[in-house]
């Protein structure tokens, strides 16, 4: 067995190896400069996969068998690199944070966090009280969702709220397991949670729009909608079922803060409010006690509670993003951050558009125009993902795999594979090429 | 909705207030030192609960329901302290770590930690490397478990990696559930989890002793055995099995490390080993590379990989303590980890062994005694739990729960009512309270 394991590495390395080495060979030929980009690429090339994973069913294939390495050309020449916009790696947000310099540096010492406990007078007594204080003073200034007598729930991302929140809201003795809808195209995760465990609790039962509501149900409301940036309210309204809000996006770098969110049930994810992905961290709003009590104990059954260190982290983060706005000496916009985030969202939309633009090969949503209540400023939602079209070929997906673009198909949200979602928030000489190549497709495609 | 939910709030209020105010009241009438202790006391009071949870069947209640405030007697006389041993929390290494002042602080600027990714390279392509490399240079320095031609795979506590095991060891297309079972008394969160979702993955069938084998299993093996410290091997030796090995207090401070271990898959935690439960992290070393993709899959979908924070911590603390045994210069026992971990076990064990031999009313397992190839040093097993046995009462916990000691009562670990686990891992002061009121009981009960 341990052979065969030292073989199976062997092997691996293999899989991965001999293309950079004559990558290394012919780059560094050419200049050192070609040698640092080149190393930075294959980073990029073996992040996650948009393949279908044939043995689960998922579009998340493990990284290491996949992308395949690209081979340079028999005539030497390097090819096109790899850009993946498959998954939401909110990279782009990283020279924010280096801009900010240590403003928002933590020391933690090595006698902190030992215990299960951050604060046994609440409820969520694993949830760190200045992580708590820090989300709703941040919440209190943007104006995006109500936080007056409402529980925060911290959890290991909202991914595993969202978990929570089904362990919740499904009764562990119904005759039969609850049903869970969104209405499509919706985020492709909900299906591979929802169905993860073959729970008894609940089933994953598609388009809200296809359901017909004889039975009981949990409607996903995801606002903005990820993949397509719609601004839209529950198909049911509620009626008959319970409705969960999704509120990833709801942030002024992506869309017009028209009004204090006010459901009972809310999430929110650090990963695409500041950017931190790697912190796994994200937070519940929640009405009603019982709820909020039941989503505790599933965390604390899943995992005892959350990453103290993470939440340390984060109360810092958003601490020093309400600072630099109720400090009257940051007049530079671009040193606050949801100004920051709405230029580059802006800059990028422009060009993405303007590169769809150029051709008929491609299409993009019309997406609502708004007046935000916290920038003032008058916008369109300009989320975080492409929900991108071909006009030509049937499989989106496939056609810019053959352009090296990985994204991912339109069939995981439950929508038709002339779509595809490619992230935009990556970092920005990916997103550059990626706009170079869609400028190019569009402008040399045969109708 | 919203004034309800305020009601409740301040109801909650009430529930954990009024006492406090009393015995504050009484307590700065007597002096500033009582006081203090107070606040200590409170805290400790409202921690994890040991009473079974009506509505879900567990014995993990919510914290903010319970426990119920001691009252003042009528009389004014301050009640007795309750003292919780219910749950693990390694709140014992604090002092140690203190110790060692800045040695394990770290320092993580604001733009660390953006991206999902650690490691494209690696199959667990959320390890932090410089953890995987503290952990491997650790388990060499130790030498508990082997680490060569295994891929490591992070988790969010070994919790979460126990329940990865389950996803990735038990097939999707079974025709019935695979059912997991473990000789009684076993870890009381094991079927807690594995029943959590209703799984029509696989099932608790509780006790190996009584499973007949005629369908497929997986057996989990914990070594040294929570809650009783016993030194066991599998039931089934794996014939027509699975073995999982949770290896949790498999650490020189709690028994003599006799050998490599080299199973298939074992589960490890930074909770039991440095005292870190705050950063809800463990780690699996598997042999098989199929069985770890499988794992890093399910901590894909359930939470996107894990905190890098924690791992950036974790990884400077394994470092320092494999530093006190590589330098030469400490030569003080006291400021190497296992070595402190070692004295202070021994120390409590001792004093909990006095204790109950003061009488008849308690009795303790007979551990086995070997030699530890790590220390040199011959002693019989000190676990981090106890697995007292109630000689006169017949339910243990309740008659503990009168003298104001929570504990988790036999049942929960498919033992009986006439044992309990109680913690000896938590503060000193604690412990040494504990200690005082068994020995009272123990000399004042009538036989």
């Amino acid at each position: 067995m341990s052979t065969k394991a030292a073989d199976a590495k062997k092997i691996k390395g293999q899989v991965f190896l001999p293309g950079a080495v004559h990558w290394l060979v012919v780059s560094v030929a050419i200049n050192l400069g070609l040698l640092l980009k080149l190393i930075h690429d294959r980073n990029l090339l073996l992040e996650w996969s948009s393949l279908p994973d044939k043995e689960n069913g998922t579009h998340l294939s493990s990284l290491s068998s996949y992308p395949p390495e690209p081979k340079p050309a028999n005539d030497g020449q390097i090819q096109q690199k790899l850009i993946n916009l498959d998954h939401g790696d909110p990279t782009m947000y990283q020279s924010y944070w280096k801009q900010m310099g240590d403003r928002t540096t933590v020391v933690i010492s090595g006698w902190q966090s030992v215990s299960y406990f951050s604060d046994t007078k609440n409820l969520c007594w694993f949830l760190e009280p200045g992580f708590a204080n820090a989300v709703t003073r941040l919440h209190n200034l943007v104006g995006n969702a109500e936080t007056e007598n409402r529980h925060i729930v911290v959890g290991t991302g909202s991914t595993q709220l969202f978990q929570a929140v089904l362990y919740a809201l499904c009764p562990s003795d119904a005759p039969e397991p609850m049903n869970i809808v969104s209405a499509a195209p919706y985020y492709s995760s909900y299906p591979l949670i929802t169905e993860c465990l073959k729970s008894g609790l609940y089933k994953w039962r598609g388009d809200a729009n296809d359901f017909d509501k004889e039975e009981p149900y949990i409607e996903l409301v995801t606002y903005p909608n990820n993949p397509d940036g719609e601004i839209r309210e529950a198909v049911f309204n509620g009626n008959g079922g319970i409705l969960v809000h999704d509120l990833a996006y709801y942030w002024p770098q992506y869309t017009p803060i028209s009004s204090r969110a006010d459901h009972d049930i809310m999430l929110f994810t650090l990963s695409k409010s500041t950017g931190h992905a790697g912190m796994r961290l994200g937070w519940a709003l929640v009405k009603d006690e019982a709820i909020a009590r039941k989503m505790v104990k599933f965390i604390e059954i899943s995992s005892i509670g959350v990453s103290k260190d993470s939440q340390v982290r984060a109360a810092k983060i958003l601490d020093v993003i309400s600072d630099t706005y109720e400090d009257t000496e940051t007049s530079d916009e671009s040193k606050r951050f949801f100004d920051y985030g709405y230029q580059e969202m802006a800059k990028r939309w422009t060009q993405l558009r303007e590169a769809a633009n150029k051709g008929q090969s491609f299409s993009l949503p019309n997406l609502p125009v708004g007046e935000c209540n916290f920038s003032n400023r008058t916008f369109g939602t300009q989320p975080a993902f492409a929900w991108l079209k071909c006009e030509k070929a049937d499989d989106c997906e496939s056609f810019l795999k053959k352009h090296k673009i990985l994204t991912r198909g339109g069939a995981y949200f439950g929508s038709s594979k002339k779509y595809v979602r490619a992230s935009l928030i990556g970092h920005l000489e990916d997103y550059n090429e990626f706009i170079r190549r869609l400028s190019l497709i569009n402008s040399t495609e045969s109708p």
